[in-house]
């Protein structure tokens, strides 16, 4: 299948070389309206055009799928040119800005019958995969709640605060773990440095489950931490993916409570302290799994892990985070039609 | 100046074993209803009378202070009724459960003219202490916010859930580095294990000051953690209590933000990444100097990190977080009358 | 039994602490020749007796044992008059410093029907146990080598040079877990501060194996450093004794190297790099466990894994040690006649 | 200057990137027998000339230097009649294999009075520019000893054991970080999985000055582990290569002994624990600034970091190394005449 990559900022390149290596697609065109960013890519290499303007992908019959990389707030504009043209669709993270929008795109997907996937990255990495089996096996047991921290200085960005810039990742993955769409959520945030933009924040997710899962956001921490952490009732998981090697830690342990009738007056805990495992994961890119998942998803028609309305999902909790900011932190409900995630 | 320690579970022994090295004190009494409890101490000592009852020491004119380390429960009526008797109280965190009964004691010891101290131990660790210097010195610059992580495998309790418990400490700890008792608080719990207490909660408090701190207290996390971070405007700093000797970290590390007239549209960010320091701490034990901080208000009529008044900020939060809890995270005032935080 | 704790320096107060707590043993004596510091044992207890001269043990007929901790060089005569009062004898590491006055000891002990135990407690530690249980269930498969690391700074002795008075730990802990003794020894001593005495070394032992045991000891390191790598052909052990609670790790991980008939010219060489395992230790004290294996000897004669001979083995190593470093670092073989490891 | 680059495999490309991004080189030839690995960077672009033959760069006068990242028993042929020709060299470490004929080549290229300088990239990373300067300022005082770790699972190699491996890379930090050459060495090789080849092995140095350095170097380490130790008298310093930021620790510690006229009786023993300083670390990539070194010697006539004559006594030293281990790990001395480091 021939595939057209748009956008060649910082994550395009990436989409390049992983299309590239793969025996599945064929980059056809890459597109970018820096001139010198499309040279950089095409000079020296022969089976791929250059574009400065991707109406030249869309009318081109040969293309069967785009990969768009362009900043958020043009996502909706060529992905909605990119469907009606029939090509399938990988945008990069958000979706778009808007969740109504964002249902629009995905039912002019269905009707077009093409595949429309977001790149929600970190659903492919080795990381996520064990930690969903982990959740799915039931070697985790019932989840009692998911707390994360994704924290460092900077990269501060000019058109998106700390919430837009950090939170899908969290958001989707959370999503991804529970296979859920949460019910409301609270934000809090905090301008340090700018009444411009929020640089720091928490974020608190009701699922209908009851599983809260909480994420602290933030560019101005002096250390870089990327933890995540899994509460349940059989075993507890953390994920530390500033580590190397060892990133997932399965600890079996737990601690079981039981009350007599006339309630808290006499309560029995005990304490479960066993092994801890840390699994060895697989160590191949996620991008190239993203790149994969997408020509099967063309293929066979089935739903990957990032599909349309996975990504709608993570739309509608930023946008409602950004009510929930304005209101104080209060929480705050997701737009009434729920997005149904893709079964898992 | 003659000391009674009364109450001799968990933490009364400490403070026998603490008053008893000190020059400053000499402990005359300890008190216990467990008579096994009592006589484990006064045997083959000379100088320490035991009791069961606690009225005994209050009827004993030779008896300066009194050192309380009950249940929370128990609180109120002994410290008034020590005050009652004339004598200065140091009681175990926290000084009450209820904001009026709360004020009431620090009146009742304004008008006895008596020392009214909590043992909010953690402020005088050397870790705290430290940390105080670092924001008064203005070496950090202007706070952004404070994170603390409070985590664990349990030690569940009957009587308290995880944010009476554990809370109190970093409660404590954010007025006295900040010098400010909270303007409101949010407070989203957890109840993973039972419906009668919450074991993992979350607590975001605003400062008069505009100052967010915000903390993590968990009775079902794998694995211990104890972390805060303090983001300045010059420098940032953070506190492992877990590591046996390298606990405080400064880090001179900083970002700065300018936009343009036309604001977000363009924004330069520069970022500092210096060198970090791990200063060497005192590793005197805190409750000494408790003791120590106690003999000199009463010596010099000043007030301590940890007067009364103190001690009614942290549970005025609590009860305020309690009533958060109720409202879904609402974020609460504290009651109206704002108490006084010693200046410092 | 009754046992009399002769020594009350630095470790006699360990050794009466876990005496005393054990159904098994009576704590009928303690004995210094410092007057206070026998009296700040025995004042306020009864059924403990002070002495000041370890003789009014040894004629007393009840008294079953005695646990030495004593300077090392007064071992000797003191182990020797205890056995030949009739007496089974704990002594504290190394057991003496002669190999000659070592074997005299061990024949007399087996002459007088008594047991002789020398107190290497790391051998019950938990950790120890792990890593001896790892290798005798072939767990580690092959042990190809063994690399040990006790560096801190201080603390310094007068009467013990740092290969005294730490590689004791690793030679007796090497030994338990290859059940060998070394056939030769190559030790480099570093004297940085004074030529008096070394403070830091390095220690070569070799195996009739084949194996090599090395460590790195040390006085003048920074940071303290507690840590043993055990490579294996099926899996790799690692203990770091300063984590308080992660101290083995097990890798599931190996390299499988395959040579052509023509030698080095081409090797196949295949690497496994599976899953991490930290076991859970059993937290009990290990002194504890000495006392307890003590008491268990003299009551079925059999052996435990500190014989005196297991702490000859150590005595004889150390001397090899001393004269290889008076050689400048030459391999130096253990006297010639070997002591027989206790078969385990 | 043009620069050619001679050997493409693992290294070359390397070098051929970084010499390519300096205005100092202009890179016109690239090497190797395979014309596969010459197309692949030749191949859309232009000025850079392919060959399969060395003698064609030789040949050309245009060319100023070359840069050989060969196998290391073809050094010793390339680099004589790269100098024969004329060319400035810079070549892989180890400069060749045998001692008398990295002599000649040194003496060779004073004779054409061309740079001869060998790639010890290390010494060029912030992190021994760094300890350099910390005993260099004598921060650290006077230096008590080295220890070196360097061990993880693998890269075996066929054509060289651990110690041609590994041990290039701290014998040269030692002799940069000194400003000597070891006198003798001992060498203690294990070759756990085949007899054909070393696989892990202790090597001790020893300096005129009387210091000694000792590294650890193993292909069988269940972990990775690349970290340096430097007691000094005044401070001590650490450096842990895995760290991905905090790779050098400074430690304000330290301890003092003195003792009595009678020697060991009286020994008074004081200790400094102050702070830690972990330094913020130049980020640039060590082998860029090996070809602006090159480059400057060329132009200067000055001597860099690592000279012929600097390799050479890395040579010097694993020769003695390699009779070392065949005399049992016989501290070995280095062949009679001593290589003049370059004064710093």
């Amino acid at each position: 299948m021939n595939v057209a990559i748009i956008g060649l900022g910082y994550w395009g390149p990436n989409l390049f070389r992983n299309f590239s290596s793969l025996q599945e697609w064929s980059v056809s065109y890459v597109v970018d309206a820096d001139e010198a960013k499309v040279a950089r890519i095409v000079s020296g290499r022969t089976g791929v055009a250059g574009a400065t303007d991707a109406r030249v992908v869309f009318d081109d019959p040969a293309v069967d799928a785009v990969a768009i990389a362009t900043p958020p707030n043009t996502h909706r504009a060529l992905v909605e040119a990119a469907l009606l043209a029939g090509k399938h669709v990988l945008v990069e993270k958000p979706l778009c800005l808007d969740p109504a929008e964002g249902e629009e795109l995905c039912r002019l997907a269905d009707r077009q019958g093409k595949v429309l996937m977001v790149d929600h990255t970190f659903l492919y990495t080795a990381s996520v995969e064990k930690l969903h089996e982990l959740i799915r096996s039931q070697t985790l047991g019932d989840v009692y709640y998911i707390d994360s921290i994704r924290v460092n200085l900077g990269l501060f960005q000019a058109h998106a605060n700390v919430i837009e810039d950090l939170a899908p990742h969290d958001i989707s993955i959370f999503n991804y773990l529970l296979g859920e769409e949460p019910v409301s959520v609270s934000a809090i945030a905090i301008n340090a440095l700018s009444d411009h933009l929020a640089d720091a924040a928490y974020l608190t997710l009701k699922y209908p489950s009851g599983i809260i899962a909480h994420t602290h956001v933030s560019w101005i921490s002096p250390v870089k931490v990327r933890k995540m952490m899994i509460a349940g009732s059989n075993r507890m998981a953390t994920w530390d993916d500033v580590e190397p090697s060892e990133k997932i830690r399965v600890y079996d342990r737990g601690v079981a409570v039981e009350f007599d009738d006339d309630a808290r007056s006499k309560m029995l805990v005990s304490y479960r302290m066993g092994d801890i495992a840390i699994p060895a994961l697989d160590g191949s890119e996620a991008l190239r799994k993203v790149a994969l998942a997408f020509a099967e998803s063309i293929r066979t028609g089935a739903a990957n892990r990032a599909t349309g309305r996975d990504g709608l999902a993570v739309v509608r909790t930023l946008s409602a985070a950004r009510r929930s900011v304005e209101r104080g932190g209060l929480f705050t409900e997701l737009t009434n039609s729920q997005v149904e995630i893709s079964s898992r």
